[in-house]
């Protein structure tokens, strides 16, 4: 129970650090490389603060891949999916509240197409990522795994960021969603290729991947 | 004695390039992303350096949560921050000498409640993430932990550099005071903030790790 | 068998998201210092990700390079040249239905000195590197090998990406081609200067390598 | 006399890459935070190939730091700071023909005192960096040297790049004179403030290490 907690609150933390950067530089007032660069680097910080304590998801979509591949008791996937979707709300309010509820933009409503193709392939992706360097038999206890996660985020918000809200992270995707940064409509679709693309890295860890018996 | 004169030069040096950098790159004439990545770059350099020296805290909030975790000794807090403080100042000094006395810049004052939040979460980040990389039992032997404390840093500038001095750091928040970047009541405001933080960051910590026994 | 369709698919992953993330960044339209950040970023988690299942080349040069060091069997290479063309080859496809087949610039032409030199150095480099990082006895087990391979790229991009097309790689070369970035003549040097320089990458290890007896 | 020969040659790979990304970025095309970056990268990436055959220094004001250490014989710090000039020169050389000897700039000419200060500074941290991150026993296998030394200089181009050269490296300062960047004048007093830098780096190693008994 006690080492539970221990994880929700981590996980709490991270994903609550991870969206309030979203926020803050989507919002507040950044632009250029700024998101991309600041976003990746704080998944980063998190998941290397917390990785050892609770895997360092802060991303549903991710949760699911790692439980998928039996690194994460499916007992524990709700809790972590309600404390990482507490954590983005809980930062998405404060930075609504910082700008006095006034966000300075319109939501954006992305097409469909683009949306299911981006956010699959860059979640995808990060699920990936996270299979091979952070739970990996053969790769334990290397120091990269962190910077490999924050850099599939930064380089994902720099291919795909045109066409989709490049969360890669149902969290996140909510968050923005909150923010009033994208219609409701396009957050239901990027979660949508969010678990489709972790379910697929799922498989695809199999396929690459010597652990996997299948 | 001498063990700790090594400890305290080596907190004055890294607390002298981390200042000297600040004013460098907000007075001298950058702008954009590069204070961010100048400033997250040198901080990262000087705690690879002398990390195992001195513990790399360059940040008198930083030395306030790791006394409070047990892994810098109480009677060394005060010194720690006297020398920090010390570095920090001959830094801004010499920037203002320099420039000829000459700061193109009026100093900004900040709006308390975004000093109290902006300077508290991202202290706390950067206490915490120095907490779980560089001073935890189980992730002893880590080649990211300078890397996790720079990208904090500058994350936190670009995630609340808009709204706040983005010091999260006491010795930082009185240099950009001296160099009159800022007023002397946002200097003020900004180290609370910071004490807070780091005092908030020690408590999580105990909350997120297997070393915390109460 | 097995294991070989393991390092094959993950040799066609890898190079599908480098060439999907190059022509994301050059053709729905980043600018200024993206595609250098973003394909350095893309091919470091692609290589941290599969660098222990197939030695994350994504490059037939690279896997030229290794081959002749003796670390990938001869009989691989033609197999990993086909999967990484591939993989390339289906990213170019995505990107050009991604925009209805309007790419938006019309492609250049590079003076072909020029090529000789860009690719050829940088190509050396990226393989020279490689070798010392990934495949060396002495560096065998650090966790900077992806960081330096990634980094390699991006700083050749940001170098001679005035005077050729900057693939450092067949298959991305193939897939600028495929996308109307460059000419076909100027894919065609590409490509030799690609492999004379992975050739010349492979002498340059035993001469600076311990490994090499000669 | 072969393991030197590996060594020398090294040593003249690094400085060549270094000094023609230096060039390439600064003559024939880019701006902002390109060179800062590029350079950073590139040193990095033959640090980490060539750190564990000649010690990665490609630099003759941190060789003479390292041979005072103790850990460059030294019989061996002319030649390496023959091919470190020698590699530097042959990079300005091609740099100069691949623009047809039409540098774009005229020679800047910096403040003496300006550039005492900042090439002093940064070539001390520099030193001080490498020395700590990558000869002292008790950071070694570490795998972060090579990071934490390309971005020591990133930051210091960032920081004092607007008041002098911004080499930090004798070899670096004679090919932007080659170049025709900066004045004869101006290289001058960069060598001798680098030299000066090192010998002061050597010394506060000593001061914050437990390696030097004195």
């Amino acid at each position: 129970m006690k080492a539970n907690f221990k994880k929700y609150f981590m996980e709490f933390l991270g994903t609550f650090f991870l969206v309030f950067t979203v926020g803050c530089t989507m919002v507040i007032g950044s632009s250029g490389v700024i998101p991309a660069i600041a976003i990746g680097a704080v998944l980063m910080i998190m998941v290397y603060a917390g990785g050892y304590v609770s895997g360092g998801h802060y991303n549903p979509a991710v949760s699911l891949a790692v439980a998928m591949k039996g690194d994460l008791l499916w007992r524990h996937l709700i809790p972590y999916w309600i404390v990482q979707v507490l954590g983005g709300a809980c930062a998405a309010f404060i930075v609504t509240w910082l700008v006095n509820g006034l966000i300075p933009v319109l939501p954006t409503e992305f097409n469909i197409i683009s949306i299911l193709i981006g956010e699959f392939l860059f979640t995808f992706a990060l699920a990936f990522v996270v299979l091979h360097t952070a739970t990996a038999a053969r790769t334990m206890g290397n120091s990269y795994f962190g910077l490999a996660i924050g850099a599939t985020v930064m380089s994902g918000i720099f291919a795909v960021g045109g066409i989709c809200p490049a969360a890669f992270n149902p969290a996140v995707a909510l968050g923005v969603g909150f923010l009033g940064i994208v219609t409701w409509k396009t957050v239901v679709f990027t979660i949508i290729s969010n678990i489709l693309g972790a379910i697929a890295a799922a498989a695809a860890f199999c396929l690459t991947s010597f652990e996997c018996k299948e």
